[in-house]
């Protein structure tokens, strides 16, 4: 059997785009890439047996995916996963991870988040997989004592939801897991703001309902999807008003996950690694707005509303370890966050749907 | 149906002796007990249905339990319980408790403390039981800031092993659920160092293997199942240099969760409510030795070894809450405390191997 890396959720946003990277690089081709998705956040069409998303990867790159639609609570189906495949190593992205939702329904996030993540874990301990690549999130640090954030910021403290609450926990059981056994090499990956699409415009973010992020709800009011943009809330004490984020480019992301499963082969690596991947830089609502108008030529109407509970005034990354660790840094700008964000949604006003 | 409570690892220690609380006080008649455990820390000998300490129990006090042999991630077998009985409230015993286990075995411990306990909370919500009475610990509020520790001390930062960290996620997990739906009701009983056994001498504390903690360490010594008790550490600034804790007699605790479910019944009572169980005064190491010595007339031969890590110098309680709230007091001595232990210990060397 060739060996495979192990993709759970990996025909969400952030999954598919880094299945698509993983494919569209030369060196990675000794690698079978193993997807499990339930499907909560992927769009099928009745007549497919994948979700759009990997049918799509499958065309333009010429490459077979292995798919299975499955649960990662269910312990059996994993581990028959496990025996078929030579796993290699885990990118593990499969959570719900809407904030407000979570905050409604915490017992499905902690089921799915901690629990799912647990009985992965014990499929991989029972068949000897200890790599693996954790989507966290810059959620973890909760409010900013200082920026940029760096990884030896606090984690865990005055966190505002259920969603946080669950990644930061997913990070504390796997550094328990590391200590308990050296055989563990984690890289915790720490997202900032995702946004963006596979610059072909043909694959991207695909939310269900309202979206409960920026870029995707500025993007579905340019397309004539929704009215106009909810701005929550213009006093907070940034350059003009509105929230500042660390957007960072989804194919800078996908690469970042590349370069992760490249540390399991550098001698002597092991433990537990969190590692922020963003640009470094924040942008406002407003300055977001702005380019995407730019990019795509439509204007975006909008209304300023309250504050959101638990958002914070600004975030922004320090990369420099991703830099040091993973020799990765983002390279796209945010004009290309905001073009092929558009490409996506022109093409897609329906999401997959459209496909 | 007689309205009933469900007892979760109620054949454990602390479980049993609260089972028995709740049996001998004439104003529980009222409540069936449906007890779910797994056995994992509870003996059954080979002729009998029941485990030992419930079909004691079931002798002393001429009533019936209802058990079930179940892990409480079994979700289809909670289900049928569920159904079977009309449960009113749940006390949620159920977890595995061994700090030092907790570090060799992280994924067990999240596995059947967090993952279970979503489970269970589930269930109850399906069947409309949102009522709970949660065993936590001191654990969760990790080195102390200043002592005595009341329940406004910060919890969750620095705590030492996987089985604190269990512990204080359940906390953060049914905070949310309370903040999520005002049906909740949760009562997390956070025991300073439960001790002892039923006055009677006839259930106790039956630990597998070397004891983790002190007292069952100490009677053993004491009835020469094992050769001396080793102290972990005399230079801490304490007293005489050995670490103190806030010891609690077993029967006192157990009679806490009487008093708590009766809160349920109070107009207007919702959301989580953290109390201390403890007496409020801590004794060290050599206090207890010497208690025990006198209780027991027996020597207890020791011999000074290195600290544990993760050990504090020092804890016990402000217990000012448990009487404004519940109105419980710890009512029983040192003296009681070591005689009890040493009736059970005495008359039960190989615990309930020996009924």
């Amino acid at each position: 059997m060739a060996p495979a890396i192990l993709v759970t959720g990996g025909a969400g946003y952030v999954g598919s785009h880094t299945v698509m990277s993983l494919l569209e690089r030369s060196e990675s081709v000794e690698f079978e890439i193993v997807v499990v998705d339930n499907l909560t956040n992927a769009y099928r069409s009745d007549d497919q047996k994948k979700p759009e998303p990997l049918r799509i990867i499958e065309e333009m790159t010429g490459k077979k995916i292995h798919f299975y639609e499955l649960d990662i609570r269910d312990r059996e189906g994993l581990n028959k996963i496990f025996a078929a495949h030579s796993i290699e190593c885990v990118i593990h992205f499969a959570a719900l991870k809407a904030v407000g939702e979570s905050v409604e329904k915490p017992l499905e996030y902690y089921q799915a988040n901690i629990s799912g993540t647990c009985t992965l874990f014990e499929a991989m301990r029972k068949h000897g997989v200890y790599k693996l690549v954790y989507s966290s999130s810059c959620t973890v640090y909760g409010e900013p004592e200082k920026l940029p954030l760096d990884e030896s910021h606090p984690t865990g403290q005055g966190l505002a939801s259920p969603y946080g609450r669950s990644k930061f926990f997913c990070e504390e059981i796997m550094k328990d897991l590391c200590r308990s056994d050296p055989k563990w090499m984690v890289i915790s990956l720490r997202y900032f703001n995702p946004v963006g699409a596979h610059h072909s415009g043909r694959i991207g973010e695909d939310p269900t309902g309202i979206p409960n992020n920026l870029m995707p709800f500025i993007s579905q009011v340019a397309v004539g999807r929704l009215k106009e943009l909810l701005v929550f809330g213009n006093d907070y004490p940034t350059i003009d008003g509105t929230g500042v984020r660390d957007y960072i480019h989804v194919e800078d992301l996908a690469e970042g996950h590349v370069k992760a499963i490249k540390l399991f082969k550098q001698p002597g690596f092991s433990g537990f690694h969190a590692v922020n991947l963003g640009t470094g830089t924040g942008y406002s609502v407003l300055q977001m707005v702005a380019a995407f108008e730019r990019a795509s030529g439509r204007r975006v109407p909008l209304r300023v509303t309250g504050r959101r509970a638990g958002d914070v005034a600004a975030n922004y990354a320090d990369v420099s370890l991703a830099l040091r660790l993973l020799g990765w840094r983002a390279t796209r700008t945010l004009a290309d966050m905001c073009r092929h964000t558009w490409a996506w949604q022109s093409a897609h006003p329906q999401g997959f749907r459209d496909c």
